[in-house]
């Protein structure tokens, strides 16, 4: 240890820590610490490289407040939020699979009865959005804890724009026979915010920086694991380049577009409005796991 | 791409970059996807754990500012700002050996002439460094750039006290016979900021924030490689153990001890002192890479 060189040095960093108190930590840095060294050297990162590496992620971190996490940018931009999401989130064939679950949810999100129309007043071609929540043998789940969100039709969720009211984002139940409703506005494509570091590196990789129009859920009940997801829009031009890299083909969906008329619930639309009908099957608990009432 | 899942993410991450401009740029990125990827693989990250690490990284870029340079220090404590330094500056048996950089070099610290004393105030024990910059062939550099900095005997730089003064920290010029000599302060071990989240990671890792003394030096002279690097004190407790790697044994020396008396430059001493003397042989600079005459 008092000759550190290029042969030595990942052997003894790993040497350095032998003793920390938490294995799980332990096993984290471990692999943290192998797999920085190993891409430095396979790629023979140069001093100027690191420098700039640094000052890139002293950029993310600075633009980084409550408002805007670009690290979290980053994680889904890089592949690494989704694969996650995909290694933790494992499920026998017939469950609604997971995805990434993105930067922009919010706790507490004002509380809708079926029927309720969550947009609030968000910008955008009315929805109308009906399903079921269900488990794996087709029994409904009723009562089950449902959280939706979306973006406007600017592209934008209410978070990023000025102004405190919760917009095209609520939490309702789901009824008796499992089913819910509600009234939002038509998912739309927009772009991940590209107006920092992380749109930089997109554009210097040559890549847009846009998702497929999709509408977000978490939904929970007692007995069920978490579901983390979105629904995707057939027929969206980005489905087959998301920026965040969450599509999955059982997933998309299709938003049925009507003229003017009668909604599904009874609503009456003077304008253009789309419907979508959406049944998820929850996976059901892992018996030693205490399920966990409250989103993160 | 449309289904995107845990055995198909990185094949996708990396083909949606395919047209980067940049190839070197594009080089980079594939690498650190696919590491960071088998990371997550390796030790079966959960989301949580991938939040957390989100949530450390924003506190990083928070801690960083003009003075403090967190990401700095993090890549030191992981040893990469020191495997980089180790593979890219591979030298010839006898050129005096590179080692990190570290945070806490300024450039346009104050000149000095051959004899003054850089210490500028700083608190310590009076030094008197002496020593000669040459070339592999023993031919003397002279007119050779010179730029030390240091701790102080509480074991910080100046620009991690309040006020703008520099202390403990110059450039001076080689001499003809490429001898160099200045009075500062002896060298002391001291710990790296460890009240940030680097800090924070240490102790969870069962890691100790110290360095062993040293003096840090930078040396330019043209038809010649730059050459950053340390002394480090003889005897420090820390020699094995350096928070950032830095030690090679090439680069240890003896700071000798003295009662009060003259100094080797004739200067009345009335306190105990050191005196410090070390060679430096740079290496040729490859012929078709230009000399970079300023210190980045
Ligand atoms: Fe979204
Ligand atoms: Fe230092």
């Amino acid at each position: 240890m008092r000759n550190v060189n290029e042969d030595t040095i990942t052997k003894i960093a790993l040497a350095y820590h032998a003793h920390a108190e938490d294995p799980r930590f332990k096993q984290i840095m471990t692999g943290a610490i192998q797999h920085l060294h190993a891409f430095a050297r396979d790629v023979a990162l140069t001093e100027d490289e690191l420098y700039q590496g640094i000052q890139f992620l002293t950029d993310v971190g600075h633009i980084t407040d409550e408002k805007r996490q670009e690290f979290v940018l980053l994680s889904d931009a890089l592949g690494l939020s989704m694969l996650v999401t995909a290694l933790n989130n494992r499920k026998p064939a017939g469950c609604t699979e997971s995805t990434v679950f993105g930067p922009f949810f919010v706790s507490n999100a004002p509380r809708y009865e079926n029927g309720g129309d969550v947009a609030n007043g968000a910008k955008g071609e009315p929805c109308f959005v009906s399903g079921r929540v269900m488990g794996l043998a087709g029994e409904p789940v009723p009562n089950a804890h449902i959280e939706v969100w979306q973006a406007d039709s600017e592209g934008f969720y209410d978070i990023q724009h000025d102004g405190a009211e919760s917009k095209a984002r609520g939490s309702l139940r789901s009824l008796k026979d499992g089913s819910f409703h509600f009234r939002s506005i038509t998912a739309e494509s927009y772009p991940i915010p590209y107006d920092g570091p992380v749109g930089r590196m997109l554009k210097a990789l040559g890549r847009h920086p846009w998702r497929p129009a999709h509408l977000h859920f978490m939904i929970e009940a007692p007995g069920y694991e978490r579901l983390i997801t979105h629904v995707f829009r057939e027929g969206d031009r980005y489905l087959d380049s998301d920026a965040v890299f969450g599509v999955r083909s059982s997933l998309i969906a299709d938003w049925k577009h009507h003229e003017r008329g009668t909604a599904p619930d009874g609503t009456r639309v003077d304008t253009p409005f789309s419907t979508l009908d959406f049944n998820f099957v929850l996976n059901r608990a892992a018996a030693a796991v205490p399920h966990r009432s409250n989103a993160a």
